[in-house]
């Protein structure tokens, strides 16, 4: 095992990986940017080092300095959490080069992934569904029609070179498509001076579910259940749980074994998650692997009794599983909402500043993963998360109102959270059903 | 279901059974003593009443003030959590009589197993081993020579009216037991003006073991696994677990068995805990039974995932139990270290005062239940407990090291408290080998 772990992050996700790295008794090494000094990661880890001035870029992402605090501390490994460097495969790759275990796959797999038409290309081959569409271009509207007939309507034109919603178009029927297809075509020339198209099938009011990984050095893949992450604002997840409340052990098998099936094929090792769109006939479809630890990971903890980053740091060190896919028992439902200082009635402006007030939720079933204390002063620099509730029980009714009862408990004066925006959430009845889908902050609560 | 309940107590109880009913739905009242208006049971509570001056036999054990409370605020039921009226079978009593449903076993039971000998007999009645001794008084020398032959050396002699350590005589053979009769004989003459004698096997360095059990209306009895609470500073339990290091299966289930047999004996229904004496072979003999919930709950919780809380109310109200004997399954090992504030360094003198800054430990399988804040005023009238750090983690080592991390990175200021005693405990080769009895703490550690 390691003895030494540089931590490349701060907040929570920081915090969360000092606290196991204790609990297995390997040392850690913090890492801070100027002016983030009073982050709790600093103070619980067992040394720190500064890496560079407040912006990210010239500390968080700073790839040399990092790589050279590894070297200066002696720490034989570095953890990136999520975020920042963790999914970058240069940096992967730099370790891998300094002789650095990089917490996380090989800079290869965290390419091949980032490269989403590679990766989806890569995981078709593996049997993973993916979202039927054009294989490439669509020379014209004849092909088009053609096109759509294969894969059914509606169906979704876009420009290969689009972005920001230019050149693309949702149709119903072929005389739209043919309609829609040249006006597309000729949106995406004025706006990228590139009219390439091609087509996919537009899924439905899809739920966003997607499948825990957990992979050993030695041929041993395992998938841990799934986490049902369809509350969104402008594709940022807001609330997680697990189990979905549409997936049941069929479908979990199904989805868990392509899942397994597709990183055994690319040799992939660590944490990692398949997420999926799920349409209304429960039919899902690959969206995008994630290589790292993901911040709603907590969750699938609480149902499996899984420490994911414990599990993470082992098979790093070339540790082999000492469970198998039988041994992993879902228990109960598990219910993780984010926590931001931010003003949803301004449009989800961030609001750092002073926590003059602190007072957190305890008890029975209650997590919070946070890097905050009271009198601590948000940064203005990151991102605004103040940390992660997340609750436990026996039924997903039994969470909900548990989570209820925890937030209402919450109290942290001094900057704006989205703390009753959580509390909407989890008193709508569309929510509390389990009738959702990915537009659900929009359309039901109008956020 | 209750659609109100009366909490008739204070500090980290309240505010956990608080909890409970709010994520039941059912509304709360809170109770509160003169200057004790800042407990966040208080705060966190629907509804709260003053009950009578600071001093508890004033308000918090004042019978005939929380009565009326109850009638005032129309509360349907009272939760007596542990301490103050929570054994008292008159209060009981009272309720039944007002037709407010107290939230335990009846007064009847409260009495019987509140009357020690009397819950003696009627537990050996029921095929509970008790420590074997003579069937009521011992006349002379000869008797105790024969009951001494009968039940096997170490012997206990006691005077029947003794107390404070007077009249009583541990003897390890027949001359010592002849010349030690006499002489306790004569001590109690002159202490109690009474010479009566009886004898009990002495019970050498036994660990102190507790089964936890949980009974409907309709003849439906489990038990919950043991806990493991023979670390302890004069009676008082420091530090408690579950499983017992020492408890295999099939020692579980018999214990198990004795217990619920015990509890249908005399119609116990509630939530209630069997306390045992287990001597170095494992032979177990019953103390006593407590017939309320304990201090140390949670790491039964924490291991069977059963929220015993809930299920009390639930049992309360006529609910039947939804799960039977064989759907109990333990996982994993949680430890709960009392947190007190209280100086270990001088004689353990409780330390009320202001906290003056709070960071409390998060993140997975780490549980607080308690009821101070930021700037809280610990008062001086009541119990020291700050409140109960309780983790879980798959094994024994790693709920010690989580356990560890997690006092670690504990801030309490403005108060002092045991946390580096507890650290201290935890440290130790014995107590993390499991080779302990409740001789540990000031055998091992001299306290």
């Amino acid at each position: 095992m390691f003895k030494k772990i540089l931590i490349a992050n701060r907040g929570e996700i920081a915090v969360r990986i000092i606290r196991a790295c204790r609990e297995m008794g390997i040392k850690t090494v913090a890492v801070y940017a100027e002016g983030d000094e009073e982050g709790l990661h600093v103070q619980l880890a067992d040394e720190s080092i500064c890496i560079g001035p407040k912006a990210s870029k010239d500390s968080y992402l700073n790839e040399n300095s990092i790589l050279s605090a590894t070297i200066l501390k002696e720490a034989e490994a570095i953890h990136p959490g999520f975020g920042f460097l963790s999914e970058n495969s240069r940096f992967a790759k730099m370790c891998e080069e300094c002789n650095i275990k990089f917490i996380g796959p090989t800079s290869e797999n965290i390419r091949a992934m980032g490269d989403k038409s590679r990766a989806k290309q890569l995981m078709e081959a593996a049997g993973v569904p993916v979202v039927p569409g054009s294989k490439g271009l669509v020379k014209d509207e004849v092909e088009a029609v053609k096109i759509a007939k294969e894969i059914g309507y509606p169906v979704m034109i876009k420009a290969s070179a689009g972005g920001g919603g230019k050149g693309i178009r949702i149709v119903h029927d072929e005389n739209s498509l043919i309609r829609e297809f040249a006006a597309a075509k000729k949106e995406a020339m004025i706006s990228f001076k590139n009219d390439d198209m091609y087509m996919e099938k537009f899924i439905e009011r899809p739920r966003h579910i997607e499948v825990q990984l957990l992979a050993d050095e030695h041929g041993n893949t395992v998938y841990l259940g799934e986490r049902e992450c369809s509350v969104q604002r402008k594709n940022q997840k807001v609330l997680e749980e697990a189990p979905s409340a549409v997936v049941d052990e069929i479908l979990r098998a199904r989805m868990g074994r392509i899942a397994v099936e597709a990183a055994k094929s690319i040799g992939y090792v660590g944490v990692g998650t398949i997420e999926f769109l799920v349409d209304k006939n429960l039919d899902f479809y690959f969206m995008e692997m994630n290589t790292r630890i993901q911040v709603e990971h907590p969750v699938t903890e609480m149902v499996t009794g899984i420490d994911l980053i414990k599990e993470q740091i082992k098979v790093a060190a070339g540790n082999t599983l000492t469970f198998s896919q039988e041994d992993v028992e879902l228990k109960g439902h598990s219910i993780e909402c984010r926590i931001n200082a931010e003003n949803p009635m301004k449009n989800f402006m961030p609001c750092p500043g002073e926590i003059t007030r602190l007072h957190i939720p305890g008890g029975n079933g209650i997590r919070l993963d946070s890097a905050v204390y009271q009198n601590y002063v948000i940064p203005h620099s990151y991102d605004s998360m103040v940390g992660k509730l997340i609750v436990h029980a026996k039924t997903r009714v039994e969470a909900i109102n548990k989570m209820k009862s925890a937030l209402s408990e919450f109290i942290i004066e001094g900057v704006e959270t989205n703390i009753d925006l959580q509390l909407e959430i989890l008193s709508n009845k569309k929510f509390v059903s389990g009738d959702f889908d990915t537009s659900f902050l929009a359309s039901e609560l109008g956020y």
